[in-house]
């Protein structure tokens, strides 16, 4: 029996991060469809971001991106920010989009190319003591396209070399939050391609560094509560990135391709602690044809409705289900907790917090869509590279 | 016992056509490095085809893409390549980087959007008649993001009522090459996601409409070789967009990723006909991070060797050893030929042909890529979307 | 507006067949792990599908593999099947199970093995003339393991001809059903791999040759339903085959990998008109480690699950969507039907139909679980191969 | 420039580990073709064994399997084998083929389960101590089928401990091979699916705990090479398993399915030390319809060809290129390699060990294979299970 009142707290509790760049446009290598209406500063991108936690309640942060989210006065930003009811969350650092990275950048043969790109990861943790963020997130784009281009191995020691110094530069509170992804841009190697190196690395840093589970990010058929359970259970779980995919890295709105295997992996987060522990839950999506802030609520209820489905799962007859070793129903027990219908729950938990108990059409109805096709005339749309 | 003579005799008739938009700058969503030196019209990128085609001597052809090569005067144009010893060759269309597009093009619910790619397609014709260029070659980026976004039957009504118009007005010795794509742009559905729904279009548009096996569209695990073999049994093999990949749609350098695959590849082509017929043989690349023209040279040479090693196999002996049953032996007659060191021969070939044996020395020693670059200065460098 | 009285009813005439073979023992290569009370005959495969029937009212009929369901006498077990509330339903041919096949069988290098699987094929038709069933499923386990080992194309000219001797003796009113496989047994090329092979060869056979989609049968990332929108389309759906996968042909209980991808699949049918036609709805599953008969009971109420689902989307109002090119409204009107909770719907159904509204209950209730395993004892146990 | 003789010598200490049960039976769930002349006991598989060595001369251990090489006797079996020509190798355990293990093994919810398993293991601690085998490889089949059918996580704890008391007892000079495997015979979850739930078990065991990288074990795209250089470079790699897939774990011919990638493999365990240290080089395959000796020695020459190739990269022209950031030239340095034709080289490396320089044709004359089959009559032929 799953006590319905706690599983309401703890959806109230509920923090999903999203980010800056999911405001502003974004495409595909082919074309980059531009939207009316869309952010031309990181201010903008706030405004839009608080719209989505005024009407869902659980996004109460906004994850920034070096540079595309550079301003002279990061205290003025955080200021921006709260007064329109939200924060400022992780910062995402950027060593993809200069020419000097073309062949890496932390990973890069060139001595002078690897200083560029700590330098930047060292600026980010700057801007974490100016705006108060305790996260630095880490992707890299780096790798190689062909057989031979580099060595694999001496792009590690690279790898572990340069980690090792902004691991040092972190303050206390701060954390580094390393992302693996198994393909793109690169096309042959890429230097983090999966849970196991981002680990190995991690796990010499030390504790202040942590795992980021991209559920896009993996070979097709990886089982990625798997990952998720042995990560919480080594204790190096550090933040999602949520979005869903079909093929590659496609970033799809979370919960939109499989929406049984976000249940699976928030199953396994309430399961391992990690609901209540200091795993961030972010978003990173890209909109490419739909409407930017509607998608990110529709994905902040996906999650929403993924973590209610596990919070329901009857824990104590599914232990006891597995325990005696029957397969049907310790299934059947997980899977009717996911068979649920939680809106109904969900309409309720919002209710209770004093919001509107639809948020899509909350949304819709206070017309901000229409007054920032009005307003935001002129100036340069943000969008990747922007 | 392979006949050498006649070996080599094929090998001097090969043709593999290169694509304009390989010689521009290209990238991936994360971002595009330019490179210096690259063309900025499509004289200019004729005049780069003209170099690998002067080094290889079986690059005579060049596929234009349209809107990006055009050009007020098709016949001048025309004119252009043969001054230096190369032709146009298959005119691709473009229905992916108009904003119009967003929702898709021949397959876009709303029919003006679908009328506009149409006479995007008849124009491509007309382009046709002018340059005298044979092939009309069709992708389409249509699809869908999300399920539900779009009626997935009602698009194929469209496509087939769309290629239905095209088909009507290819004039004699015309043909439309359909090519088939997995994914992306489009992360749900694609419209023409296959070999099967390309064929089965082309079944029903006549003996004009023929499939494009582009070698990275696939599905992880699905066996080209075995594709090429049926179209060619069925007769509806076009043409080929050669590239090569690790995980999706890579665009790497042909023969680069699995050089087995492109033998096998070829094998199926020889064995089947088609080194023979009317299957053209493109090149469809990106050099995202290495020199533009030493690429399409190295793929260009890549195709050579896999054809090469495919018309060595012993055919008789093959046959021999696959009527008996003899996997092992079968098996070893198959990896004779592809383990053998066919550089040598085409030195040889090369070398009979008037050619410099060794054709990546001879580009480099050919000042071209120093001249390009001081005097390529100013203007805008071509690229995908240019 | 949905019409819930024509859900209701169409959920009532819904008819899933159950494989004889899923009843018996079945493993991985590695290990058959034997269960109690197994049946011993093809006439105790019979009785336990009459009790799947008997709990879920929508499993009228048993599909039978020959030779293991082999009798002496059809009339007789139709009789039996008769008498036990069920009917006999599709002939399954094996030609993979006798050691002539190694090579193949009706792809095979030697003509005297094509010979004995084409008799065996034909025997399959004499038995459906007995048994009254109405189609012959064709699976082959044919291809090949190494390059090389035997001509693709080849291979092919003779599945070509088998199968037309085939076709030729069906008799009025009876089907072929061609089932491709992407791999497994055999491992580089399979003689029928994909759909569009299949469905090739049909088209050159006739109408009473279809293609069979098996749900577990495709490269990662394909997407299914896709194809069978297309092959309804193409009037070519002949069955399907159900089981769900993770990784290859896993043979796990439909629905429990990926349930939105079934609800997805049912949506193509009902929205192509497949749901009330001569499209044949059958499970091919393996229940290795779990309770064989209450997994197939869950498997069909997961068949009812995603088919009521399917029936409750709003056709109008996603209609409008898609015309529109709301994107997000689009996939918010499937995923609102995808969201409900249809189980007490269905409860009502087979209420109204004079069943127990729950099928695993009434099972275990009924005692037949441990009546099995304290009568089938002695006799071998039926499993692959037996 | 590379040292041909030191290519030479490297390669006449090659050691490549053959199975035990390779040499018998083997098959897929659908059906073990039976082949004439295979052994009946272990002693006829080290038979077989020696004939490998005879004629490859690289091919002195072999690998056993416990229980299926079960004997009274070890030292005498170790007596059988040195008095042919070869030793025994690696002790593989077996934890799949009892009827307890139907839900796993060491992983198993029933302690009492659990204990059997680890009581196996030790056993073959004790077997190692009277063969004088140095590895104890383990690989586990425990896995779940269903989600929820078993704990994620207390399955993972099940494992440490189990491993740790087996760890405990390993004597001086033995070590712990663990593999891991993506899927099958489990279907959604395996205990150990990667190499990085391998590797931080074995971090936590200690020194004498490894990994081994069985290439058939990954998802699709996944890049074994790199895991390959990062357990060198962790000190974590103990063995690989040699095989070759399309498409799962296909267990054919290593070498068959994509040799470059097996030469990129070679390339960076020499590059990484692995070749000259403790890293054991066994093939693990199922030569399902392939004569089995000679599939064998053709998997030896295969891995052998790859040495040779991967030997042969001009290193310091490589380091040049990588250096310089010319991703063509680097490339080209690795391909140049591998294009090259090292079966001459290989003829004189036998040659110059004694040997004939044609190890298939020095079986095929050697008559062994008619003997086994004239004088291998009666008795049961060892396969899987076996």
């Amino acid at each position: 029996m799953t006590d319905l009142a706690a599983v309401k707290a703890a959806l109230k509790t509920q923090a999903v991060e999203t980010p800056s760049w999911a405001y502003g446009n974004s495409g595909t290598r082919f074309k980059v469809f531009a939207q009316e209406g869309v952010p031309r500063t990181p201010q903008e991108k706030l405004d839009d971001a608080a719209q989505v936690h005024a009407v869902t309640g659980v996004a109460p942060t906004v994850a920034l991106h070096i540079p595309w989210d550079k301003v002279e006065d990061y205290s003025a930003l955080a200021k921006h920010a709260e007064d329109r009811g939200v924060r400022l969350g992780a910062i995402n650092s950027n060593t993809f989009q200069d020419d000097a990275y073309r062949l890496g950048s932390i990973c890069h043969p060139d001595a002078a190319v690897r200083r560029k790109a700590v330098d930047h990861l060292l600026e980010c943790i700057d801007i974490m003591d100016a705006t108060g963020s305790a996260d630095l997130k880490l992707w890299f784009a780096d790798g190689t396209n062909y057989p031979g281009q580099d060595d694999i191995r001496e792009r590690q020691d690279r790898l572990a070399e340069g980690l090792a110094e902004v691991y040092a530069r972190l303050g206390d509170g701060q954390r580094m939050l390393l992302e693996y992804k198994l393909f793109e841009p690169a096309f042959y190697t890429t230097d983090v391609p999966d849970w196991g190196t981002a680990y190995a690395h991690c796990l010499k840093l030390g504790d202040k560094a942590q795992v980021v589970v991209d559920t896009g990010h993996h070979a097709p058929g990886t089982n990625i509560e798997f990952i998720v359970a042995t990560l919480l259970r080594e204790g190096k779980l550090g933040a999602f990135d949520f979005n869903s995919r079909f093929y590659a890295d496609d970033d799809l709105m979370v919960g939109s391709a499989d929406p049984f295997q976000l249940f699976r992996i928030m199953y396994e987060v309430v399961r391992g602690g990690g609901f209540t522990s200091e795993v961030a839950f972010m978003l990173d999506q890209c909109h490419n044809i739909e409407a930017k802030i509607p998608a990110i609520i529709r994905s902040v209820m996906n999650v929403q409705e993924a973590t209610a489905k596990s919070l329901l799962v009857d824990r104590s007859a599914l232990a006891a289900a597995q325990a005696s070793g029957d397969v049907l129903e310790a299934n059947a027990v997980l899977m009717d907790a996911y068979n649920s219908d939680v809106r109904p729950l969900l309409r309720e938990v919002r209710e209770e917090m004093g919001l509107d108990p639809d948020p899509m059409g909350a949304y819709r109805r206070s017309g901000w869509a229409e007054k920032i096709v009005a307003e935001r005339v002129g100036g340069e749309q943000a969008g990747w590279g922007a």
